[in-house]
């Protein structure tokens, strides 16, 4: 134990004159023989030690980066900066004798000049890197924000489980295994608990991983993702579920604007500022991208290139990142969807952000006569769905929600190149490690 | 839309006197004729509602009970308590006719009957009762005061992968599935990733489900249950680790009385005062055990019946219902344990909790050839943990952590009968559904 505090890098300038502890990694190391400059990187930022005296020179000599190491010395201002750096006393390293790691973490070049692969199957060095990691400070500040907003509208938190004995919506693209001599698979969403769960507290809300056994391998798509959803009971319409998603998205991001500020500047990402998101329905999204862009799409859904002319569309006539599409055909959508006035079309919605899908949702069929007939429609069996149906059979109310891919929005957020980014340990068709 | 006010049952109290609208599910029915009364229970408790009014009667005699209800009428105090119920203005279903569900969800005597397979297979609807929900509010509650407490020490919340390439310990007990021509594990502990992430943003924690492809069945074992899993770095000795735990055990049963006092009521359950859990090496647990209880156990570590007596010990000498048994000998632990200063033994500890282990954890080897060396002790080549071990090649600082079990925690703290009840919808080797 050092007799001295030990603070963070956070605090170095309100210590400034005082003879402190601090601990960290080195993150670079500079030699000028009777001089050696460190940086020491700990888990809020960096900080500047100046190495002068002999003994702390023939022990820094001995360093090489990313060595953990406890220093002391006197804080003071550094000369020509208003930065804070410390002149270095004692510095002990934490562990043995270590090899220089095969990527310079601390230069954001040599970072940024990583292939996609190198970057993420050295994932445990380079995340490290202070923009890398900034990544997941902010994911996890989404979720600070996020269960703050909704455990104060009431939600209640849930795990479900994500070994499950039937795919969600029918089967497709689901990992199964082998499960005590029957076939489990994996939860490709919480949406049957979710819903179940909505007969017992009213509202709830699950954040955990998700499972997609899709083929493609793009810069959209994850085959394991971290999804947020929710789900309310008693709600008139699905315009219940899109006020609530605006207030939480603009919750998130005020937060994210004072908790995070120093990583979103790393981006050069500023928070959308959210009013009222602009709605428009599907066929009338169709037609304004055919009119105005030319663009048709093969299926009835929106493809990449609709989504993101759409939100170009947004921005230039609304003044807004967001948009809402509304009112999918059932075709599209799953066999819960509630129905809209229409008789094809289902009181659904995607959420656009800066040109990708970040969220699904919608209101749900509640009446278990509609829903069992809606299965049987699909050419599916309703004593498949037994154990969702006994929470229908007994009094559901109208309810509806939403799930948010969480790497998607910070993807859009910061402006990343792929999502993959933006999961801590991406598992893709090619990657399974680290 | 109603033009009154809506509240919930929690407030009604407060607008005695007023006429307000509420939803919720009709929990009891009881038609005397000329007055029905009906109990209307919503996300936070229950309230009773008459019926005397002709139309309002007519309604009501076309209600089964579950079915979802929006009301509106006058609130009361009701004679000869000090409840206050409603007199009900209006009363409108918002689904279709139901059938009266298989059992009566708010008789506690009927759930009580229900033999675990009925309670688990009516899952949907015996949640519903209140005492069952009960469980879950706790368990959302003991969440929320975590991620207040770790997150205000500095941690930062991770996700790791649940899909992963090898079994954490070395392979037994493993759940495996095809991952695109490659076999996937599903993660035993995010202890890898905990680690990893150690290297990165200095303490973390994560919450989620964890995977064990035990074949017992018994009322302390889940196939799936969620992990709190913390890790720290820079740390002085496991007795960080323990002060640590110590605090987040204090400030969660404090919130858990305050947020949660009518749920613990229901189950006779009192929170535990934590000041200093008492600490026994697992040396001197067994002498105790053999001196006073005649105990003796075939294995190394301590049984079932060894936990219980223990904690019976501690109870009678320390005033404590819970109590750390530390410095586990190396073959009960993982390759990763830090050694103790004896050779033989660990820098580990459990915590018992009323007769149960409900935490695992310990320092970690951080220097990367003792690390080598240990998996190389136990027959297990290095290069099968090159990705972990990269972390350690390039630094890390001492640290440690623990996994508390969630399910075991809440089991525990109410005392029930089996860890299954503690999991929403449980997973063994007999059930995987609903």
């Amino acid at each position: 134990m050092s007799q001295f505090e030990t603070i963070h890098t956070g605090q170095s300038q309100s210590y400034a004159g005082l003879t402190v502890a601090m601990h960290g990694h080195i993150a670079r190391l500079k030699n000028l023989g009777q001089l050696i400059f460190l940086t020491l990187r700990d888990a809020r930022g960096t900080i500047q030690l100046v190495a002068e005296g002999e003994e702390v020179l023939a022990v820094c000599k001995t360093l090489v980066v990313e060595t953990p190491v406890i220093v002391t010395g006197m804080l003071r201002a550094a000369p020509e900066s208003n930065q804070t750096e410390m002149a270095l006393e004692s510095i002990r390293p934490l562990t043995g004798q270590l090899e220089p790691p095969p990527v310079e973490i601390a230069k954001q070049s040599k970072i940024d000049k990583l292939s996609p692969g190198a970057l993420f199957d050295m994932r445990p060095l380079t995340l490290r890197n202070p923009k890398v990691r900034a990544i997941f400070k902010i994911q996890a500040e989404i979720l600070v924000a996020l269960r703050q907003y909704l455990n104060q509208q009431g939600f209640v938190e849930i795990h479900s489980p994500k070994l499950v004995s039937t795919g969600t919506e029918g089967g497709a693209n689901v990992f199964s295994l082998e499960y005590f001599g029957k076939t489990a698979y994996l939860a490709q969403s919480p949406q049957f608990y979710k819903q179940i769960m909505v007969g017992v507290f009213e509202r709830v809300f699950e954040v955990g991983p998700v499972y997609r056994a899709e083929e493609h391998d793009t810069t959209r798509h994850l085959n394991e993702y971290i999804s947020l959803d929710f789900e309310m009971g008693f709600i008139q319409s699905k315009q219940d579920l899109i006020q609530c998603q605006e207030g939480l998205l603009r919750h998130i991001f005020a937060h994210l604007s004072s908790a995070c500020a120093t990583e979103l500047a790393m981006y050069q990402a500023t928070v959308p500022e959210i009013t009222a998101i602009p709605q428009l329905t599907l066929a009338q999204a169709r037609e304004i991208l055919q009119s105005q862009y030319k663009w048709q799409s093969a299926s009835r859904d929106l493809d990449p290139e609709g989504e993101r002319l759409i939100c170009q569309y947004a921005l230039k006539e609304h003044g807004s990142r967001l948009v809402y599409i509304t009112n999918y055909p059932s075709e599209v959508r799953p066999f819960y969807a509630m129905k809209d006035s229409s008789g094809t079309g289902t009181e659904s919605f995607d959420l656009l952000y800066n040109g990708l899908e970040i969220t699904t949702g919608g209101q749900r069929i509640h009446r278990y006569e509609d829903l069992v007939a809606s299965i049987q429609s699909r050419g599916m069996k309703a004593e498949e769905f037994s154990d969702y149906l006994l929470a229908f059979k007994h009094g559901m109310p109208p309810h509806g929600g939403l799930g948010i891919g969480l790497e998607r929005l910070v993807k859009q957020l910061l402006g990343l190149a792929s999502v993959k980014q933006a999961a801590l340990f991406p598992r893709d068709q090619n990657r399974l490690t680290p």
